[in-house]
């Protein structure tokens, strides 16, 4: 097992990563002091396998919990859910010391931290992440919140959990394409952050998809430990936080477009980050070694790499661009490489330079 | 004109009380340095009488700013005017720079607050609470969020502005009720904070409801600086903070009892200080004289003081008293005053010592 200590003064937490954590969830929340009644949120999938048995190491830690479940997928991620949540925890009577865990992806993580954030004003918060994309990024961070018909995330808060447990054995028995598209965001801190992460899964790629060895806990770790160190340098985006963006101004356009139902997050960032590193080679004197290798490693994967777009289509993605967050002032700004592991943020890009790019990742 | 600094390091900001201080609010914008584009929060009430006045300042000062009103009333503090505010920000294309400001008494500055603090993740708030109860208490100290339907405020955040702007000339046109109202918090402050302050009030009480003077600012900025040091103590309620709940716990269940159809909240605390006037001379000490000062100071601002009370209706007020958020673990917990100016907070007080205390507010 590793630790890794995000360093928030006040609000610091640790992430544990290993084997056999679910069943240690108890007793690490009577490690942290928390209150006497709890409410685990999940969702309809992650319930009815690992419901249990995170109930029942909180019941034998002595604490009071139920389980609260949503139905999976990302449509639960909306005001009404939200409103559902809090009338259930008031029907539990949940108190300013009561606590709520977070079981599930990164949908679960989003929804029960914003309703743990704005219950009574905030309550604790616990993520047990299940999936690896909520692992190596939603789960860490303290973004939370929930979605409305006119965007993604346009609701939420900044609030930080009391621990995240990242249990690998939870892995095993997620959906290879879901596994796969969380390896975007794990390539993504190589790129932005570490040459030397970047290296080391091209090394391990079979061993990686395996999902098995000490490569596993080094890899969710790594990650764990490169986000922490942007979100304790930069906690409420006001800078630096933007380099975890690297691929999503393209990556969020490319969801939104295809409605959510083309993409998992993790491939439309994929066939973002291909793009941006094309980008970069023009913008930021990225070498074209380095292009190929970011291309290779995704493909790798079995992520894509590419996208077939007509004309009205990458119309409408610039349009989709530039009501991202991400816009400011209505110029498009992007997270650019210089090299494997060394990004710069806040980049303004013509429209044009990004048709080129987007041209070196069409199908 | 008086300045409170509310001292809460990087959230650190200005309460400004004083006369003609609307026409400033533009002037005032620019020198913090908000973005481009607000919008106005407010109600039926009071956006048509004032809008247009802070709209104008605002537009003066080259800010892009719209009204957005709510009906006026408790009962738009919920979910439902939440999540159409969410829509509407998301209408005007708010982005992260933008800002909100609550223009109304207390319902508008809880609800405009909570959605400033979740719209994005957080924009940015300058409140200019236009009732009295609002100018002493509810805009500062950053409490905000919505009711559900099994109780009040249960749903919110704390979230701090960037400016609180108390235009003394906005009350006058206050109905006479409300700004008596509002005088049971102002007198709170003496009680639990600071004895010259209460003896200032006894003898300054005909000039205050004429609503004029000097003694209007200097009373608006001590109770506002009193809430400040309180806040700045203890931001998120660990402790101190308790103390400004001096009459809630008795005010509150009130307020639940009578489906907050009865009292106004200032009316309901007043009985309730009261009643924890007489609930310290038994439990802490406090001297008759003091308890007969306070009741006299309240009678003199024309709020109630006694209250009339069947066996089922207290009965009820127990149950409510117990759903309080202020209750943990079960316990009826006190601020109980020592003197004037001198208050406990955490006292658990048995039922039958309560009762006695209601007996001497029984009408």
């Amino acid at each position: 097992m590793r630790t890794i200590r995000v360093p928030l003064g006040a609000r610091s937490y640790d992430i544990e990563v290993g084997r056999k954590r679910l069943a240690e969830l108890g007793a690490r929340c009577l490690d942290l002091g928390l209150g006497r009644r709890g409410v685990v949120v999940t969702d309809s999938t992650v319930g009815p396998r690992y419901g249990k048995r995170v109930l029942s190491s909180l019941h034998r830690a002595g604490f009071e919990a139920s389980l609260y479940m949503v139905p999976a997928g990302e449509s639960s991620k909306n005001l009404q859910q939200v409103r559902k949540g809090f009338d259930h925890f008031a029907g539990l009577r949940l108190e300013r010391k009561s606590f709520v865990v977070a079981l599930g992806g990164g949908v679960v993580g989003d929804l029960a931290g914003f309703l743990a954030a704005s219950y009574l004003r905030g309550i604790d918060l616990v993520q047990v992440p299940t999936t690896l994309l909520a692992q190596v990024d939603s789960s860490v961070g303290g973004k939370v919140g929930v979605n409305l018909k006119s965007g993604k995330n346009l609701v939420g808060a900044f609030y930080q959990p009391k621990l995240v447990l990242c249990d690998l054995d939870v892995l095993k028995s997620l959906p290879a394409r879901e596994f796969r598209a969380g390896m975007a965001e794990v390539i993504k801190y190589g790129i932005i952050h570490d040459a030397r992460f970047f290296g080391l899964l091209e090394k391990n790629r079979r061993q990686i998809l395996k999902r098995d060895g000490e490569i596993m806990t080094r890899m969710v770790a790594r990650s764990c430990q490169i986000k922490s160190d942007v979100v304790a340098a930069d906690e409420q985006e006001g800078g630096l936080r933007a380099i975890l963006n690297y691929g999503h101004t393209i990556g969020h356009g490319l969801e939104a477009i295809t409605r959510y139902g083309t993409y998992l997050h993790g491939e439309a960032i994929s066939i973002g980050q291909v793009a941006a590193a094309h980008l970069s080679e023009r913008q930021s004197g990225l070498s074209p070694k380095a292009v190929s290798r970011i291309r290779n490693l995704f493909e790798a994967f079995g992520l894509p790499v590419s996208v077939s777009l007509g004309a009205s289509q990458e119309r409408r993605l610039f349009q989709a661009m530039r009501l991202d967050k991400k816009v400011s002032d209505g110029a498009l700004k992007f997270v650019l490489a210089e090299r494997i592991g060394r990004v710069r943020f806040g980049v303004s890009v013509s429209d044009d330079q990004v048709r080129e790019a987007l041209a070196q990742v069409r199908a």
